[in-house]
């Protein structure tokens, strides 16, 4: 049986340590601490997503980094986006040249403005670079332990290595498609979140599904605009991980990023929201880092630019939809450069 | 006050006819008798979507068409697909070449396999074939008629005739972009509702949200490669009156499509559920156009097919979405051919 690591006890590394091990794949699962271990591997002790997910006996917890690299064929980084780099200098060191390095993070690391592939490439010898790869799609983490059908889609420079990933990490409820445009699949994951946050401010205001569906439309006209300056191919994100991830992020009340639109429509601060959430809302990080690079390239994001003053302005959810009318509506299509329309205007 | 004349008092008639007199157009709704007119004259007679919707007092409705017509800028026509043909014999003779002649119907003609605005020039003046546009977006009519914001798009071939539009039908509530890609616009109206009722089925199966991203996202790709074989610029199905009218559609339990997706699942016959519906789910015979243009041009439509055979063929909705299981998930771009994935093996 083949073996994976998994590095990272969020409820997706969880989440993908339970279905691959569940697939005729040993799976070691590597928690920070030993309290953190002896924690996961109790099932009784199992809250929220994991409450009623028993975990297969070829999924071993442990604490130990070696203990749960020992013998991987992959490792999969399923960590915060701003501890990745953290976590790879730490993995850095266990690495050979035959193991497949995957990220299975949807975020960017602010600072840097890097995706974090190229995180992970900072921190690791040069000659493994051909083997990183990064695990993106339409993938809520709770219908997917209840085992419902999703596909994902993973992506490599080289072809060789990423059908050798597809084979490993493929499961039947959670079917994997190949992509050779790493950073299109990356931004698609990461940007899309930024999006749902918008889609999160159209709900809670009470805007109903043709404002929502303008609004992603629109959204993703952004993400792909950047996604092409930064040198991704467009038609990855008319893909299950530009597309259809936004589709699911924004349609799920499940999705932590949405979680947030709509609580700032409450008139709460952004502390107070994520300060009562547990995991990470990776939109708010990714939003600054699009920000940035949408200046520094000259690209038009004015979704995300809204959201920008939104969350770290202080302009409030309702001010930013008014001021989003002020432009007028123009040919669609015209250098795929379409304006905002008055989707707010009441 | 220029003046708008509509005809049919489908939900979607009526809608626009309230939109548009709100908002300093005067509006000539026609309906086919002057019992019809009468009924929804009077207030206390609304039901439905209808039952909180007081009529501007700019919005007359006649049984005469000659009345509705007169000193008219444009006429919109918001009729069931399938009689579009029939209207049009009988409007055609009031029409001059001033008059804009506008389809606000999503659907195409079983028989022709023709777009709707291409059965309105058969039945005109070729003379006035500058004048066609069409009218589309994501844009549920309970929500318009709740005065919540939404955005469409009119098209027409010529610059000049749908900035004219433009100008005639925006709204405050109903903002307008502009096209002049007639055929995208109009087949991404019509073919999303095939796309809907396979999002019906995946939600009546109970598959989840990951699940119905990848079918829309697959769903789109299909309608966006029929639509390219047709002569549509690909772009415009990204825009709002393809990806955008698919996603309202897909996640609003107020499409008549969508539910029909849904109550397939429950082993009901085609014909039952449509008896007891008010209304035409156009998707039921677009589907039938979709699957014949697809198999005479060569395109690949496998969602597509596969709810031809369960509306026509008596496939069930389960047996169908276990066969689309079959082939094996590849490369995700490859020529933009991509194969079904193992979406519904469980």
């Amino acid at each position: 049986m083949p073996k994976v690591a998994i590095i990272g006890t969020t409820i997706w590394g969880v989440t993908l340590g339970v279905v691959l091990s569940g697939n005729k794949v040993e799976v070691g699962l590597w928690a920070r601490t030993e309290e953190e271990a002896a924690e996961l591997e109790k099932a009784e002790h199992h809250s929220g997503a994991l409450s009623d997910v028993t975990f297969p006996t070829s999924l071993s917890i442990t604490s130990s980094l070696e203990e749960a690299l020992a013998g991987a064929k992959a490792v999969i980084l399923a960590v915060p986006s701003q501890s990745m780099r953290q976590n790879m200098k730490t993995v850095a060191e266990h690495l050979d040249g035959s193991i497949l390095i995957v990220s299975a993070a949807k975020g960017m690391e602010v600072g840097s403005n890097k995706r974090l592939s190229e995180v992970i490439a900072d921190e690791i010898n040069p000659d493994f670079w051909p083997n990183i790869c990064v695990l993106s799609g339409p993938n809520l983490s709770q219908e997917i332990l209840q085992n419902l059908p999703a596909v994902a889609v993973v992506a490599a420079e080289g072809e060789a290595v990423v059908r050798k990933a597809q084979r490993l990490l493929n499961t039947p409820s959670l079917c994997l498609y190949t992509n050779t445009d790493v950073t299109g699949v990356e931004l698609g994951g990461a940007l899309k979140n930024i999006i749902a946050i918008g889609a999160g401010i159209t709900d809670g205001l009470g805007y109903g599904d043709n404002a929502k569906a303008a609004l992603v439309t629109r959204g993703l006209t952004e993400i792909t605009a950047l996604g092409v300056a930064l040198g991704a191919n467009p038609l990855t994100f008319s893909g299950l991980t530009g597309l259809g991830d936004l589709i699911a992020t924004c349609s799920s009340p499940l999705s932590r990023n949405h979680y947030i639109g709509v609580e700032l429509t409450k008139g709460r601060p952004v502390e107070e929201i994520t300060g009562s959430m547990s995991g990470v809302a990776e939109g708010l990080n990714t939003t600054v880092v699009a920000h940035n690079l949408a200046s520094q390239l000259g690209v038009e994001m004015p979704i995300t630019e809204k959201l920008y003053q939104v969350l770290y302005r202080g302009l409030s959810p309702r001010q930013a939809a008014l001021e989003l009318m002020e432009a007028q509506a123009g040919h669609e299509l015209v250098g795929r450069r379409w304006q905002l329309f008055s989707l707010f205007k009441r």
